[in-house]
């Protein structure tokens, strides 16, 4: 008799950030004048830029002419734009990584959510936490174990190697929910660690172009050995503002290689997995991210990048003035701010919330080490970022506190 | 210590359509003047609709403007389209279903692939041979038992209910890869299998548009008692010719529950499921698709569809005339071809290649009972399928069979 898999009851409720946008609308419906300010999903909010929007207009254009109208395209997603960013790894840092070795998706968290079903299940994956949800749930849902590396005050919310044996790590940096970076000597540590104990890192790197500081690591391969240890998944969507266009990429290298398995080939099973399960991601997008790439899009869409930057540097400088402790801030859109006074999460979600209408993100919704702070997101306008400065100025010089 | 999932060993070493590409590229390398024309994959050929492409464009200038742009959207997909398509369903069927029983994701690939992981592994699983690849590969890697239901030219390609006990059972209809389409009689028996069985149907309507008898049903839920046991898939990729674009949705029903089992209810475990897996379809996607749904949109894409129905029925008349057997091409965009003289799928498949410069599908990469068919496909221009027409007539009419 078919029944549904059980492992959806050991899911929370929900997803937090649909828990998050829930309570929100029910403080809207209740106070229809309240202007609110949403900095609770890291959701981007400033337009593509002129060469993205360009390259999207042609693209259309091309599906309305039958001399240049595509349907299916390639899988595993178009070979020229495979082709761009193994080039632009390679320039960038001095890599010699090949078009085969990218597979395009319509999300990182889509990659991030598969790459488990390619392993057999069972295996003990570790995860910081606090961590983005869909690497919990989605390894719930394959049947492997969870093994969480604290993040916290004492190491800077980025975590040593695990002191077990563990088959997959998860590691997202710049980081989400903290906004902590990594550095090139923790990044080393872990590939030790994996190196030895024949375990597989998914790095994800959907942030990495928020690095403006030369000497912290954007990709994982900048780091000696990852290339046999490690997947990096990376996206479109804050890069380039593409969180609602969805366009996404995997890296998986040649050189990663399972001994003593069955089958060995990680690459070829990753590919033969999308094969099944996906019909590569939208022409549109493609040709959009494809602009991107060029040397006018790489550098109208640094400028955005540099705007929400400004944003989250607003937002540390002004929360620490205000005497809280936070992290994050800087080479990230994220600041981690501590709760007050001892509140948990969701009761200073809940005072930002009805007292200067802003919404951020309960850090318990990102796992237990995560109570006791909030997420607050440089992915505004300029002008939100500024009233909401004013907003918190106001009311935490006037607060008791 | 990691190891690669097993069952990868079990699939073959490519989806077919990858391995009709490669033998086709090959051809094309060897002979660089050869005019092929591909009638294999079944890809869209027609540019988009007038309405459509205004849509599209409309959407990338929604993404160019600060007070338009959005980023992520709703990770079911937005409540606009899934209710304009609750509303076409209940008008053109007589349903009274719910914004909410639908979910948009970027195919109906992925869906059909995906919905076996919010069962319990070990299913019986039911689909008919030939089949769509993706039914089997994903069931082989979800840990599930394939039973074949056998489809011949003495069942006219549609399948009885199974004399086993199954748990799910795929239907596609109008089929791919046979063009056959199933009637109200033989779905309403499947129905009541899987009624009496505690089975559910997972119903492929993903060529429903091409139905123009009257008397055939295009959803599902046309037949009693489907809303208790069925779950239908459909796609905007052959219907708006959205294959690049990427767009399709599922309705689970309300009323479909499974009992005896922890999780009882179907719908809102696949929602969570899609909640950790999926963040979303295109917002242009979507937008466009809106398009497609009004009065206007609506005729456009049926004139579209209008001329691959003729294609398909100029296909099936002339291999008819030619002395063929063959099925389909009335009802649907494919054409299922006896192969003449025993020969079998690649041979016909590679004689077609080497003579006529055409490509089709051989019919046993659909699975074993299509062994001795090739599928061809009327996802070409009218130009291109009039001279292929041509080619057959005269490479067959001057043949010594």
């Amino acid at each position: 008799m078919v029944t549904l898999h059980s492992a959806f009851k050991q899911l929370g409720q929900s997803y937090v950030f649909r828990q998050v946008n829930e309570r929100t609308s029910r403080y809207a419906e209740s106070h229809p004048d309240a202007s609110i300010i949403k900095m609770g999903v890291g959701n981007t909010t400033r337009p593509l830029s002129p060469t993205v929007v360009a390259a999207l207009h042609n693209a259309v254009d091309d599906l309305s002419r039958p001399e240049t109208y595509t349907g299916y395209g390639d899988e595993l997603g178009e070979r020229y734009l495979r082709e761009d960013l193994a080039k632009y790894y390679n320039q960038t840092y001095g890599l010699s990584l090949s078009a085969d070795e990218f597979v395009l998706s319509d999300g990182a968290k889509s990659d991030t959510a598969n790459l488990p079903s390619i392993f057999e299940h069972g295996l003990n994956v570790a995860v910081q936490d606090p961590v983005y949800p869909v690497y919990v749930e989605s390894n719930i849902l394959a049947g492997n174990t969870l093994v969480y590396m604290e993040c916290n005050e004492a190491n800077g919310f980025v975590p040593a190697a695990p002191d077990t044996d563990v088959d997959l790590i998860y590691i997202c940096s710049p980081n989400n929910p903290t906004g902590t970076v990594a550095t090139r000597e923790q990044l080393s540590e872990l590939v030790q660690y994996a190196r030895s104990h024949n375990a597989i890192i998914i790095f994800d790197a959907a942030y990495s172009s928020f690095i403006r500081d030369t000497t912290l690591p954007r990709s994982i391969y900048e780091i000696d050995g990852a290339e046999q240890c490690a997947i990096e998944v990376n996206s479109f969507s804050k890069w380039i503002g593409f969180s609602g266009v969805r366009l996404a990429w995997s890296i998986v290298p040649n050189s990663l290689e399972i001994e003593h398995s069955e089958v060995s080939d990680v690459l070829n099973t990753w590919r033969r997995r999308q094969l099944v399960y996906f019909n590569g991601p939208s022409n549109i997008a493609q040709k959009g991210a494809r602009a991107a790439l060029t040397p006018e899009g790489l550098q109208e869409n640094k400028d955005i990048v540099d705007g929400y930057l400004a944003n989250a540097q607003l937002l540390a400088s002004t929360f620490s003035s205000l005497g809280f402790t936070c992290y994050g801030g800087q080479n990230s859109p994220y600041v981690w701010v501590k709760c007050p006074d001892g509140k948990d999460s969701w009761q200073f979600f809940d005072e930002l919330l009805e007292n200067v209408q802003i919404v951020t993100t309960p850090g318990v919704g990102f796992g237990t080490m995560g109570e006791g702070f909030i997420r607050v997101s440089g992915f505004s306008s300029k002008e939100n970022t500024e009233e909401a400065v004013r907003r918190f100025t106001d009311y935490f010089s006037n607060e008791s506190r």
